[in-house]
C-alpha cells in the first residue's frame, strides 16, 4: 500500500518491483496522479499490477479486512512502537499472512507516513541505511521489502495459529469506542487526547489483540459507560433529593 | 560497476541506491550517456557519487587491481560458473574485501552481462525473482545488492587471510598466456578456442587462484612453450636430415 504518492513514476516502478518478487495486490491511498502515463512507462511490463491496483480515499478503506500491517519508517527517533529490520519483520508478517490479509504500508516520498498512519500498524519496519544519506527512493524501498518477503517466504512454514487476530476495522472500532468512553468519563480533561490515543494504540499494537479480546475490552467499555451513566443519574437523583429537603 | 548502461537515469538511481547503503565507488564501463542531466536528477543527493564515478573504456581497465568480482546474472541456464544468492555471496565478498579491492558487476538493462564479461568474475550472483517476470530495474538490482552487502557487513568479522589472491590483471595475464600456449601446442586444432577458454576460466574462477599459483602455472606454460619449440626444431632438424639423405 502506497499512501499519498506524489510522483506517478514511483507507482509504476513500485508495481514493477512488486511483480519481480511475485507480489500482485497494490493499494493506492489518495495518489496525486493515477492512472498516469509515467506510471505505465515505469511499470515496464507490470501493467497488470497497475491495472488491478485499488485506489482508496482513506487508509481505513485500504486496510479494511487486514489483520496485520507493517508500516515503513525512515526515522528511528520518537517512536515507541516496535521497530524491526525488514529481515526480522518478515516471519511475523508471513505467519499472519498464512490466515488473513496483511499489508506493507509506505508513506510519501518526502516525509513518509504520518503518526496517525503509523498508529494503524502493528509493527514498524526500518531499512538500515547510511545515516548521512538515508533517503531510499520509494520504489527502491518497495524492492527491498518485496525481496526480503520473497526470500523469507521460500523457507517459511506457518505454525498453527492459536487465535484469530482482530481485523483492522475491529481494532479501529475498539479505538473509537475507547476514545469516546475516555471522553465520557472525563479522562481527557487532564490529558492531550490525540497524544494519549497514540500511546494507547501503541500499547494495543504490541499486544496483537485477538477478536475475542476486542469483544472483552469493548464489553468493559460498555459497562464503564453504563456504570458512569448510573453514577451520574444517581448523583442527580441524590442532588435532587438534597435540594428537595 | 555498471557495464554499457543505456539510460543515464539508471546511473543516477544506482548512485542513489549505493549511497543509501554507504557505498561510494562507482565505475562506469562505456556508458551510453554520461555525464547527463537525467543521471543528476535521479541521483537526488548522491551527486558526490556521480562526480567521483570513474568512466572506463573497457572492463579490464575497470577491474584493474580487483581481486574478487561478483557478476550479476538474471539467467540460471547455461552457466557452469558458481551461482549464489545475494545473501550467500556476501560473506565471501566481504572476506576478500577485507584485504583487497572487490567489485560488483552489473550488465546492460536489456541483456545483462556478456559471457565474456561474466568470464572475468570469480562468482555469479542471481537475485531470486518471479519466474514469469524477473526483470528487475538496474537500479533496483543495485539497491538489493547494496542492501544485502550493508546488512552482511554489520555482523562481519574477516577471518585471517591465508594467502594473497591474484588480482584481475594477473588472472588476465595468465589466461592470455594460457590461450597463446594452447595455440602454440596445437590444442585448438580440435577445439573451439573461445568456448574452451570460457570453460577454463570457469575452472580457475572456482579455484580462486593465489598470486603464487599464477606464477607456478605461468612457469608451466613457459616450459611447455620451450619444450614445444625444442620438439619442433628437433623435428625440423630430423626432417632436414631425412631430406638430406
Amino acid at each position: 500500500m502506497l499512501s499519498h504518492t506524489t510522483h506517478p513514476g514511483n507507482i509504476g516502478a513500485a508495481a514493477r518491483a512488486m511483480k519481480t518478487m511475485g507480489l500482485r495486490h497494490l493499494y493506492l491511498i489518495n495518489p496525486r496522479h493515477f492512472p498516469d502515463p509515467q506510471a505505465d512507462a515505469m511499470a515496464a511490463g507490470a501493467d497488470d499490477v497497475l491495472r488491478d491496483a485499488v485506489v482508496c480515499g482513506s487508509i481505513d478503506e485500504a486496510l479494511y479486512g487486514v489483520v496485520f500491517t507493517v508500516a515503513m519508517t525512515a526515522r528511528l527517533r520518537d517512536i515507541s512502537l516496535e521497530v524491526k529490520t525488514p529481515r526480522d519483520a518478515m516471519p511475523t508478517l508471513l505467519q499472519q499472512a498464512a490466515a488473513q490479509p496483511v499489508a506493507l504500508l509506505f508513506g510519501t516520498e518526502m516525509s513518509g507516513l504520518t503518526n496517525e498512519e503509523m498508529g494503524k500498524a502493528q509493527l514498524l519496519a526500518h531499512i538500515p541505511a547510511n545515516p548521512d544519506f538515508s533517503s531510499l527512493n520509494l520504489a527502491a524501498a518497495v524492492q527491498v521489502m518485496a525481496y526480503e518477503l520473497s526470500v523469507a517466504a521460500q523457507n517459511f512454514t506457518p505454525s498453527a495459529q492459536a487465535f484469530i487476530p482482530a481485523s483492522h476495522e475491529q481494532l479501529e472500532g475498539f479505538y473509537a469506542h475507547l476514545e469516546k468512553t475516555l471522553h465520557e468519563i472525563g479522562f481527557f480533561t487532564t490529558q492531550n487526547p490525540a497524544r494519549m490515543m497514540q500511546r494507547l494504540r501503541r500499547l494495543y499494537a504490541r499486544a496483537r489483540l485477538e477478536q475475542e479480546e476486542i469483544n472483552i475490552l469493548r464489553g468493559i467499555l460498555s459497562v464503564t459507560t453504563e456504570y458512569n451513566a448510573r453514577l451520574k443519574s444517581r448523583y442527580q437523583e441524590e442532588h435532587r433529593n438534597v435540594s428537595e429537603h
